[in-house]
């Protein structure tokens, strides 16, 4: 199997960490990995955006009870209608973790990450104990990749 | 998206139900639908391997916390650690259910789907009331396609 | 601890299964076994509503988001968030099932119960396989608490 | 219903954070409120060894499959079988959590906590935006009792 790659962040986010999330989901998939994510919008929907754009596969682990929350660049939907629940399902899910900022949902993410022993990289976002840090797109998904 | 078919039965299938499986991967593969199971051996193994050699796509809902644990034929795995508990991720992720035969772990899928709703189709397996019922892989796939 | 009984069946009941479930949970209750449902109306709140005629101690697992949904004859309430995947979690915290007339989510119960080798009691429920068979509340709380 | 007041913290606590924890769950019980915890040992135990000693109610949610894993002073428990998933159940069972140090699992709790708008309380534990702080157990459960 490819290496599956999380992302995670704000689902509303600013112009310069869109641009951030989208550029690691154009590097996930070069590198040939499946883009993992919690299917909605903001560091999400960037990070999808940016993996179809380079030819990549998407997969969104939904908190609803239907696929149509899903955003346009989510290739399959994993429905579990478990609320903010998923975030979990999405940890368990990574190889590695590389979280953009956010705020308590996507620290929630971070600590799950760690408290299960997974890669946990973090782009300008929550530098906790055990977290790797990256400066940019392109060490954030190489220090990711590298995991396990 | 497309659309995404659950295939649900025992992990430990006689040489019939096996065909049947296979036969049903194939069959949702061809039609350019994406084949969703529980990832582990028996009906979802033999689905899976139907669905790759029809070059189709095949994602598993894993009852463990490794994705080690997913048959050869799964080019998706979402790990949920949620043991049996992972069989209701399972129904929610379906656009329509095919039950092949199975225990109780069967059943409880099967009802689940019509709990909430889905479309289940039944290929030698549970004809309990709202279940659709199938002779043949064809139009068990036909009619979970036709669903929603 | 004290014996857990799960009591599981219709959120809309009639006046006669009503009745059952409402003696079901008195008897539960005079045994000092705690009853646990799933919070709602219709049957869970019958067994809750006996259950505290008696004294009992009553326990509901909800599927919603807040304390508030559980019938007023709920102890302690557990807040899944997960919608009818809280069902699941009902059938892990018993130590026997006492199934009352009801539709397909109370047959998932059932046969998730099963699959988890738990010991089922049909008081004029389903009665497939493996499912032992009470026809007065007194048989089927009996049965119950003989498990495990 | 009763106050259901979420205690969490390390698996395995110093004497300090123990003193502390079980002083949490006595001033609780004392309260008239309810003990709830992850039913395992270290502040999970203390706490509720703390309950019961001021006669107090507690309720263990437990990550494994057998109601045998709770600690010996868990008057209820939930068996989730969910593993570390369980967590958030936790967090959406509590009127208000108190933390005590704990490394990645306790923060999980904590952010998902704030994410969904609950109180949380910090004794000595993780202080990050919009946790209250606390100094002593008394101004802890003054604090966690005081929410919502």
């Amino acid at each position: 199997m490819k290496k599956q790659i999380v992302v995670v962040g704000a689902s509303a986010a600013s112009e310069e960490v869109t641009r951030l999330a989208e550029q690691v989901g154009v590097l996930i998939a070069r590198a040939g990995a499946v883009l993992v994510c919690g299917g909605l919008g903001g560091v999400m929907e960037a990070a999808a955006r940016g993996a179809k754009t380079a030819k990549g596969t998407t997969i969104g682990i939904l908190p609803g009870t239907s696929r149509a929350d899903a955003n346009p660049y989510i290739d399959y939907a994993i429905v579990t209608g478990m609320g903010e629940l998923r975030n979990f399902m999405l940890v368990r899910t990574a190889d590695a973790l590389v979280a953009l900022p956010g705020r308590h949902g996507t620290l929630s993410e971070v600590a799950m990450a760690l408290r299960l022993g997974k890669t946990v990289v973090s782009l300008k976002s929550f530098e906790i104990e055990d977290v790797l840090t990256a400066s940019t797109p392109e060490e954030a998904v190489r220090l990711a990749l590298s995991a396990g």
